[in-house]
């Protein structure tokens, strides 16, 4: 019960923040408040429906369970009312978006070793699951996916579902695996951000 | 059997106009015949076939059904011989396009409903049925979706789902409150045409 | 057992083509070395899972069987390190591609067919296989997808889905029928390029 209210938290954080990203994407883009609550949706939200289908867990979670789009929706509209004041806070939007990439890893990957899906393909789908919503947020105001432009997003992503993955075939608690792996993730990206502090990001403020 | 008769032949108007609509912006892109012919044909089915994957309805209607790829794709070849004819008839083709958009919103709703999705989802899928179609025409044709950047035309799908999950839940006979979604869906669309009538349209004749 | 692994050795081969196709397209945009390997592995297997959503084949093969997702990988990481070498060796690249085509073609008709899809159905997943993976690469890479706007190459792949939805249909030996659709498509596109073979190409060397 408890640990189940904790991963539905810690969703919904993810949620929350992916939504912000994409929102701020789409108002850097000057869509109008539908354009900009439906690029957030789908940002919140992509990732985790990819996963579903390729998992063929059916009908995927986010048209199941009203929490996620709700969640992703609001979001999105008040970021649309209030960006000029999120982009003052980008280092604060910045931090939670790597704690966003870290849990959707382990969610991600979690969630295809349960439905038993080999190794490499949980892999996979781990990163599919973290990076998959800005993906189509990119493909949704034409841009060439920032995450094949900046390496160490994915790269850290990729690093947390090989934990996971090596940890599971050695049978390691999941509480573990998933703590440490949702941790790596959250610190190289940080570490990754902090090196390139000063460096100009090409996409605008919060389009991370 | 005669309502069945009746569903089929709404569902392959709503075809005829979307792969028109498809098809006529594809030929703005200078495409191909065979670039037309498939863009006309996604921009019909791809709503539909998001739509069985999200409810896990497989294979997708669309390619057990050969009716609907082939409507599909004689109605993209003929927009591609009479286009210029085609684009005469504007007011004609934005009005039938509005009778799809509530044609869809409706049939999706309703298949997400009896699929056993709840509320809120179903109303996502409704409008995903409704304009998915019109996002990868767009994306194929390296465009921000334009349903992102004109409010009404996806507000108006999703008023449609919203009258249609509530009299859903209240037992409405299906066949009325369908019919009460699809015009009102109509109208909205038409209304906020007609009130923009002579407002610019940023995308060229034929890509609503 | 020969006549699968047999199959299996074409698979690779034509995931080895794409993916090299792929990487080669995210050089020419410059994304880094992950980029290129994730346009690489999508386009190398993105035409199957589509294919494999359609069918409802759940999983999709490319997430249960590591060999498809390493070969790709690594593919488009040495196309990543040695690509000018490649880019002289264009002509063997637009070679294997055809055969790539060909032999994807026929593997996703046969598929279709086997999981009891109709005829049009059929023809379209087999097409979807063989040339999806190709329109993910230009969406990611944002270029309008190339197989729109040149004629031929999706042609071929119609032509091959039709021998073998016939030849099906007659209950012609699959053997035959693979191997004669799989010439025809390679062969169409090689006379295509020939053809046209110093006609200005829009997209660059490696594109096709």
């Amino acid at each position: 019960m408890g640990e189940e209210q904790l991963l539905l938290g810690l969703n919904l954080v993810g949620i929350i923040v992916f939504s912000a990203s994409g929102a701020a994407a789409a108002v850097a883009k000057r869509l109008d408040l539908f354009g900009v609550t439906v690029v957030g949706v789908v940002t919140a939200l992509g990732g985790g429906v990819l996963r579903d289908v390729a998992i063929n867990e059916a009908p995927p979670v986010a048209f199941t369970d009203w929490r996620y789009p709700v969640t992703a929706g609001l979001t999105a509209a008040i970021i649309f009312w209030l960006h000029g004041r999120v982009f003052r806070l980008r280092k604060t939007m910045l931090t939670l978006d790597a704690a966003g990439l870290g849990l959707f890893t382990v969610v991600g990957t979690v969630a295809a070793l349960d439905a038993g899906i080999p190794q490499v393909g949980a892999c996979m789908i781990g990163m599919i699951t973290a990076i998959g919503g800005g993906v189509v947020r990119d493909l949704l105001t034409a841009e060439i996916p920032v995450v094949l432009l900046r390496e160490i997003y994915a790269v850290a992503s990729l690093a947390g579902t090989i934990v996971i993955t090596v940890c599971h075939h050695f049978e390691v608690p999941p509480l573990w695996s998933s703590l440490g792996a949702a941790i790596l993730v959250f610190g190289l990206r940080l570490i990754s951000l902090q090196r390139n502090w000063s460096a100009p990001t090409p996409k605008g403020p919060a389009t991370a």
